[in-house]
Order: C-alpha cells, then structure tokens, then sequence
C-alpha cells in the first residue's frame, strides 16, 4: 500500500496539538528539531547547529566568519552529537550559510525554515537586528503589495515580471514614478525580491520618509525564457548562470514599460522613471538608458559589467556617441556603484575615465567586499533615497 | 578579513561564463553539481541521488515509495559515494521528499533547486508528468496575477492575504467572483499558493473552460498573527502548528470580505461568493458559512476538523439552529470531502449523520489516502470546477 508523506506524524501532531493553540518552536512535533539553529543572542553573536551524531567532519559555509579567507570553517562536536559554531559579536546584517556534512555540500539547515534561492542553490539566512538588519526586515509600518504578473511585450510573449507597488496605491487614485530594478546572470524576476529584500526596504524608506512612495518593476532579463524556472511552461529546470547580452533584452525593454504604464497608475515621463541594476542587470541599465535617454532620467549601475555586451551587437556599437546623446538631456543622476573587491572593479575605473574625459556628471559609491548581494541591498537602499525628489 | 560568501565562486564561475550563454544544469560551476537529482523517465519513475561518500547509511523519506509503510527506506551506495533511489513508475502527480543522512533528518536534496516549506520543515518536490502533474504545473496557457497584500481588518490591524486574479482581470472592467480559500493549523497566506499549487491549478482549469474565471482569496486563519512568517514585524519565528479556533477568525471575516470587496472588481452577492478550506479551514468554513449564510453560496469543506473548536465559545454553539438557517437559505454547494484514511474521517461521518438526520443537501467525496495535501490539491481541483456556473 502507498502511504502518503508524514500521515503518521500528522496523526500524532495533530491529535495531541489541535486543542492546544501554542506549541512553542522548541516543542514544534511537526519537525522533530532537537536543536535551535540559529540562536541569535542580544550581543549579536549568532550560534548555529546541527545535530549529526554520526558525522566525522561538518564545516559551515558562511558569510560572517572572521578569519576565514574561504568561507569556511569546522564546527566543533559535542558529546551529545550537536555540532555547534558561535560567531564573534556581528555588525547588523543580512547573513547567509550553509553545512557541508563528510563532504554532501550545501546541506541546509534544517532547524532553520528561512532559505532563500541564488541561482541553483539552496542556503539559509539570518538577520541580526540594528541599523542595516532592521531595514532589510519587515516592520510594523505600512506594507506595499508584491504581485507576480504577466505582460505581453514586443516579442508576442507574455513574460513574468514581480511589481511592487507602495501601501497607499490600493485605494488611493495617485499616479507614481517607477523604478526598473534589473538582475544579473543566473537570476531573474525573483531575485531582487527574495535575497534582495526590496520590499521590506522600500516599505521601511517609505514609512520614514526617506524614499518617495514608487512602483518597483523587476523584469526577467533572459529573454530566453519568460519567467523565472517554475513558473511557465518551460518547465522546472535547474536554474543557472544564464543571461542575454545579445540586444535582445534591449530590444523589448520599450514594450516593458508601454505594458507597465497601460496597466499601472504611473507617471509617464522621463523625469519619474530610473532604472538600475546588478552585474548584467547593471550593464543593461546603461545600455537601455542610453538607447532610450528620453526613457529615465535616473540611472543606477550597480556591480555592472560594462563591457560584456556580444560582440557585433548594433546595440552595443557607437558607445560615445550615444552616451553624449545621452548625457546632453534631462539626466538627473547616474549613479556608479561597486565594491573594492569586485572582479569589474577594473572596468568600472576604465568606464569612469571615459565619462571624466568627456566631462559627464555622475556619482560614485564604493564599498568594500565583491560581487555580493550585501553590496546591491546596501547600493539600492542608498540609491532609492536618491530618486524623484 | 572578513569575506563575502562564495565571492571567489562568483569570480570563477561568472569570469568563466559571462561571455557563454548556456550552461547546461549538469555543467552548473555555482553549484559544483556532481550529480543529477531528480532525474525522471520517459517511463515516469524517478531517480533520485545524492553524493555521500562518507555516510553509512542514507534514507530517503517520500511519498511515492510502494512497499514502504513508514514512508522512508535506505538507499543505495555506488562505489563512486553516490547514493541512489530508483522508483518504479509512478502515477502522475507532485511528490515530496527529504533525505536523512546518518541520523541527521530533513537534508533538503542539493541538487534540487525546488523545495516548499510545510509548517517549519523545507522539503523537495518533483512532479510527473501527465493529468495530474499537468494541472498542477505551469502549461502554456494565460497566468493570472498572485498578489501578496495587506489589507486591515476588524480588528483594527492590517493583515497579510494572498490574492489570485484571473489573466483576464487586468485590462478588463469586468466583476468577478470570489473564492475565499483557507488553509490548515500551521498553514498561513502562503500554504494554498506554494504547496496547494493553487495559481497553476486555476490558470490551468480556466484557459480549458473547467473553471470560471474567478478571484481566490487565500487569507491567514491564525489571528495571532497578522501573516506568514518572516513578512512582518512579528519577526522571523519558527512556523508551528498554530492556529485560531476561538471564534476570532470567524469575527473578523466580514471585515475581509468587505475590504476583498472595497478592493477588487468582485461580484458583491452571495451566488458570487464561496468559501473552502482544508483541516481547521474547513472547520472555518463550516462556522463562517452558517455564521452569515447571506454571505456565501458554496461552501467546501476538505478534511475538515468538524468537531473541534474551542469550548464555550459562543459562535461554535447553536449548531443545529445555524444550519437550519443556512439551509433553508440560497445554497448553491455543500461538498464535503475527506480521504478514508483520515483520522477525522469519523467526525466527518457523525457531521454527514446529522445533515441526513436534517436532510440537508450536501455532496460528498471521498477519496483514499489521509490528511495530506496530495487530497487537498485533488479537491480544490474538483471543487472550483462546481463554482460559479
């Protein structure tokens, strides 16, 4: 007979829980934990573990670690068979981690219900609360709606776009500026919304006043496929470093916005739209502004790789005479960004020195650490505070 | 130095592939993917593996194993440290599973980018293909939008919904009606949507004309909280097995229906509106629908935990006098559906007892298996298909 999955612990949790209305996490019958994992204490260290008697080595692959150049390191063992890391006192952040088990990689946590996707891989999270965390954080302030929709766009395809719109759009007859917000290789229309942690910044900048209220788009930039894997029908595949540096993404980004201001109470000029991105989604945004400099008067490269485009591209030729087009219009920022460690950093520089022999006018924000989702959570909480103001 | 996590991958894979297009899964550099999990035939059996050279003895627990009254069994070791799990063919339809790797329960696949959270615990899914697998993934048909919003209720605080619309809803003036849909004890907004595949099953039901287009209001049945976890300022905790069958939800739903109502283009009339649930959404189905019998005309009760609210609690009281009212009233649907393996089959059977004692008109359906979402996902797929016609 085939059994269905965990009737039996339903059964018993069930039975012995449905007349009592808390159980607390430690007592949690549905998961059998036997550990907290995270535990973070109020002198924002964290500590993790993971129960794995019989395991001979577990090594924590995280992004906290002092000391450790590669990102890992061993747990210690207790007798009780709980492996167990406790970090040093953090800065308030966003931290992500994983287990590697006598060689399985990538174990996720399984004390922990919070992961979060990047490319093809699972990892879990935590936040440690203070300035930076609490802004990557829900808050008890007004929330914005996150809708995942659909638009047909100039290829005839209807493709996947997620929208966030601010707290007061429902019920209200506001127009709003809108933001494109772009990802880079191997990610897609969920990507600044789940490990970029646009809603909860844009719902906190808002409720303090720090960023006017705006519609945030984030498109599918891999004009291969519509959607992120999942989620159309072209199927559940593994999810990889795929992109499109080939004009087509380009090409459409006009349709985008036609879609988005036919069906979104927005502002319809230049002077209220920006768009920005990370790494592919970077070199996108200055490709698309300066195709289309009536388009956005604000624009953000974040991490961009700026000379990555396919060779023989049209859309990709005549780079000074388009940025001139550009740069002699409405512009009203344009915003660099990149870490100190960034395997662009030395395209960035060169991009720059092109833009200061010209003499264009555009900010610079560098930050320390590499081609890392810390950096573009910090860069689009900085750069929104800038817009529409 | 502290380093940012998987920056010297980053490095790699992207110096390596931002000039190729296409990686295929298999040549995934991110995830350093050494084997392929899940793999399914065109016979419709899956292989499944993990790489664990150092293990003594790795379990695969899942709901597609015949001859595995526990739901979980040993793998298979290769020489090379893989171990494996071939199935026999399977029926179509979305299966579940986790491995357990020397004692260390609930390790999420890492070869599988696809997991869905139940209550605290993250599990991979797979899915083959035919009737059942079909409807419950993404075909090349219209999407409907999924919305995550907040709208305030009667109790003065916002709460956190998840709103399905149909493809046709935006760029159309028409009104709909409206399924409100709830779920179990440790469910939230979230558990319809992600692990009920109800998105897939409606876009998927409507293109066919199985289904009418319709609103489906999947609300948060925990009143203690205003959402899922990890999307407020409740903070990050850890899902449990929580629930409200104390008469609040049911106190507040007039107010959701009215800001549905205020909010979205609905059908506002009773032979426009239904409501169904699964386990305490059942329960919450059954009191919500005889508490304002003017308010619904189909009602759904899948697994309902029918006999188990709180004492003295006044809406739970007067059973018998409420459903005379309810049904002498404009009732359209009564369908209650429940698995004969479930441990509350009996009570549904003493709640089917007392409406023949009445002679109420309701249908009823029954399917095997017990109270587990593999029933829910086949019942909401029945069930929408009655509404509305």
């Amino acid at each position: 007979m085939k059994r269905s999955l965990c009737t039996s612990l339903w059964l018993l949790a069930l039975s012995l829980t449905i007349f009592v209305t808390d159980l607390t996490a430690q007592q949690n019958l549905w998961q059998k934990r036997s550990v907290v994992s995270p535990e973070i204490g109020a002198d924002r260290t964290v500590t993790l573990r993971l129960y794995a008697p019989a395991a001979t080595d577990v090594k924590l692959h995280g992004d906290f670690m002092e000391g450790s150049k590669s990102g890992s390191m061993t747990m210690t063992r207790s007798e009780d068979g709980v492996w167990e890391y406790r970090s040093e006192p953090l800065e308030s952040e966003l931290y992500c981690y994983w287990f590697q088990v006598d060689g399985i990689d990538h174990v996720v946590d399984p004390s922990n219900s919070y992961v979060m996707r990047d490319v093809g891989s699972q990892m879990n999270y935590f936040i440690i609360p203070g300035e930076r965390g609490d802004l990557y954080s829900a808050q008890d302030v007004e929330h914005g709606t996150v809708a995942r929709v659909w638009g047909e766009v100039s290829d005839g395809r209807e493709r996947r776009m997620t929208i966030y719109t601010p707290s007061d759009y429902e019920g209200s007859k506001r127009r709003y500026p809108v933001l494109y917000l772009l990802h880079g290789m191997g990610g897609d229309e969920e990507a600044w919304i789940a490990t970029g942690r646009v809603a909860e910044i844009m719902d906190n900048l808002i409720a303090s006043g720090k960023a006017e209220p705006m519609i945030v788009v984030m498109t599918n930039g891999c004009t291969k496929h519509v959607s992120a894997p999942g989620y159309s029908h072209e199927g559940m595949w593994t999810p990889y470093m795929s992109g499109s540096m080939d004009g087509s993404f380009e090409a459409m980004f006009p349709s985008i916005v036609e879609w988005v201001d036919s069906n979104y109470r927005t502002i319809r000029k230049s002077k209220s739209r920006a768009i920005a991105g990370l790494s592919m989604g970077g070199f996108h945004s200055m490709q698309i502004s300066k195709e289309y400099p009536e388009m956005f008067n604000y624009v953000g490269l974040f991490s961009a790789a700026i000379f990555r485009g396919k060779q023989g591209v049209a859309t990709y030729e005549d780079l000074e005479s388009k940025l001139e087009r550009q740069f002699s219009g409405d512009l009203e920022l344009y915003w660099i960004a990149i870490g100190s460690e960034d395997f662009l950093y030395d395209e960035n520089v060169k991009y720059r020195e092109l833009l200061d022999s010209k003499g264009y006018k555009y900010e610079y924000r560098e930050s320390g650490d590499g081609h890392v989702w810390r950096n573009w959570r910090i860069y689009i909480a900085e750069f929104v505070q800038k817009l529409f103001k």
